[in-house]
């Protein structure tokens, strides 16, 4: 029998909110069409081939990626301009090859001069021309080669030089607004990092280089920045906004009814001396993320809400504790639950919601969404692209593996 | 080209060391055999059919599972009695009836009388008969009932009166173990717990109620409990052994020459300044689980050996953070990498295995494991049973899936 409402799937399960999805997406395209920049969705967080149409509506033409299977799922989709922009490792080249030999454009984000030259030369190897974006480090933050070191001019020694790798652009990721609690702060950092951005390629492009990619990269830069700081900046890539989750809500950027992504979960028996109860999610199904953890709401491993999405109680209702296969719910700081709530919204058998610290890496943990609407009906179900290789490699013929 | 070797592998990925595997069990078998208990291994660790043959020539004939998935594996792979430790949500008695129905034998863990009133009525509309184990709290550690509290009387008299359930036995939990970081004081709490469960198994039987088990469960219990403690005990459900991590290291348990399972990763690129590095496992390969953070030797996300298993300079060589798709690599506290290590096993390019702080954890992030020896030769390849419910359910016939 065909799966119709949220109360027939079997839990734990991971629920993807399409009015919240499609609303999200709305926002962050209105966003870069009011920066005047061009948003590339990441595909690390829903890595699921099924929204991209929904992008290419929005006009994406490109995404960024994080994993070969990534990069593989949305060339499939009709994605072939793609950024990586986790580090990567060289042998990789030749995984990807085949698909830039088909006429994927694949660009690298790049900070050192012995990286790059290793992968040029794995590039020539793998009979690949790769694009390179070079990471600068703006703020101090993170990753990425400072705009005014000898570590950067050496890079683009080895690029000017480089046989099979081309400079397409510059780079300043925005992850230091994730520790800023306000927004003027926030703000004021992405404005330096553009500054920094445009400053560089305006050098660059005096001394003769193409700098065609002027690119930023986090949620909160899409979400918050002013468009007179982006003057110079072309590109935005942001993923966890098309979803949202916890920490980003926790960090002022986000709120609870924006969150598209949630874990299906039952209450299965009250703990009645304690106030407490077990659900059937535990770490896999919600993750060992503790990103709130410093965040003046500690949201424990995953935010209670009712079926249709919305916080219990107080919005104080958390899992406490995670076990294998499953948690321990308290209000927060581990006080018992209110009366109310364990004979309604929480009695046994009652289906929860509960939303995720980080999306990207709750989401990682389960194969696919339920795609539901708030009143509980299923629209139907996306797959996700998990692991690294696509297709994933063998060590023996079909029929021989050890047993 | 089939991948014989393990340079040949793509990173990350999840290696099995079958020789130190094998090793585990041996000890294992032999541990329980010395113990005059029967050991039922638990599937939630390793999730592989393919390991279920070798479990059969040790001689088991159960196992213990945590979730649908696993269960139907073990039944696929022979394994016909089968004990679910983690808390049972009703609505799983239906999805799991068809296998019960084919003559599995399936025993869930009881601590409270509204939920086993629930699991009696879902078993009676799913028309199955199951076992049931009282999970006892003799230590005040976690989840159990207290052997003298009213709780356990009015369990007792659920049973009496249940039409699908059948009492066949008490389980003590010995999680209180983890805790403990020495070893007279896990094995006086294994004795005590041993005790209690004997003591009120002997109280049942002197009351009429048939007692077929006498249970308990955790690897630090098979691993340490000494036989005269055991006396009245006739099954021990243990796992993690099976391929131990580094929390069980940190605990005095083991030590990281048996961990069998690793994350095999690459260096990408150097931090020239700091002298730390990058290696293309981060989160997702890793997982966020930090059960070493609290122990003396704080392991980050994994503690670094080279291709063949051996811990990297003074066993000091740690994951110090993660993002997605990478993770920072320094000496325990975040100090740079000695130059020596950086120019030899930690050159760019180098594989290396990284061992996991929970390896339950960290293996779920993978969809199988390459089957290693010490050497690097690859022997093949293991499935896992990730995720709940096998076969996936479907919201819409195929091809109509909501796109």
């Amino acid at each position: 029998m065909p799966i119709r409402t949220l109360d027939q799937i079997p839990t734990p399960a991971l629920l993807l909110d399409t009015a919240r999805l499609d609303a999200n997406l709305g926002a962050m395209a209105a966003r870069a069409r009011a920066l005047g920049v061009t948003w590339r969705p990441h595909f690390k967080t829903l890595k699921a081939p099924a929204v991209v149409p929904r992008l290419r509506a929005l006009g994406a033409t490109g995404a960024a990626v994080s994993t070969p299977a990534e990069a593989a799922a949305c060339v499939a989709a009709g994605l072939g301009d793609l950024w990586y922009t986790a580090p990567f490792a060289p042998h990789k080249a030749a995984l990807l090859a085949p698909l830039v030999a088909n006429g994927l454009s694949l660009t690298l984000l790049l900070d050192d001069p012995a990286h790059a030259a290793q992968l040029d030369a794995a590039a020539q190897a793998a009979g690949v021309r790769l694009g390179a974006m070079i990471e600068l480090d703006i703020d101090g933050h993170r990753g990425g080669v400072e705009p005014d070191s000898p570590r950067f001019g050496d890079l683009l020694g080895v690029l000017g030089q480089a046989r099979a790798l081309d400079l397409v652009g510059l780079y300043g990721y925005g992850g230091g607004t994730y520790d800023l609690a306000e927004r003027p702060a926030r703000q004021a950092l992405v404005a330096r990092i553009a500054g920094g951005v445009a400053a560089t390629a305006d050098h660059l492009t005096r001394h003769g280089w193409t700098v065609r990619h002027r690119a930023l990269g986090g949620s909160p830069v899409l979400a918050e920045a002013r468009a007179a700081d982006l003057a110079g900046i072309d590109s935005l890539c942001a993923g966890v906004a098309m979803v949202e989750d916890l920490a980003q809500c926790g960090n002022g950027v986000a709120q609870p009814a924006r969150i598209a992504l949630s874990v299906l979960a039952r209450v299965v028996q009250h703990q009645r001396e304690t106030g407490r109860l077990f659900v059937d999610a535990g770490a896999l199904a919600l993750s060992k993320d503790r990103s709130t953890g410093p965040q003046a709401d500690d949201q424990g491993y995953g935010l209670l809400c009712d079926a249709h999405g919305t916080p219990l109680g107080d919005g104080d209702v958390v899992v406490t504790a995670v076990s294998q296969e499953h948690g321990l719910v308290a209000r927060r700081g581990g006080g018992a639950l209110p009366a109310t709530l364990l004979a309604g919204a929480l009695a046994a058998g009652q289906p929860v919601r509960i939303l995720p610290n980080h999306a990207c890496i709750t989401a990682a943990g389960h194969d696919g969404y339920w795609l539901v609407d708030e009143a509980g009906g299923v629209a139907g179900t996306w797959a996700r692209v998990n692991g690294w290789i696509a297709p994933p490699p063998t060590a023996q013929p079909p029929g021989q593996s050890e047993g």
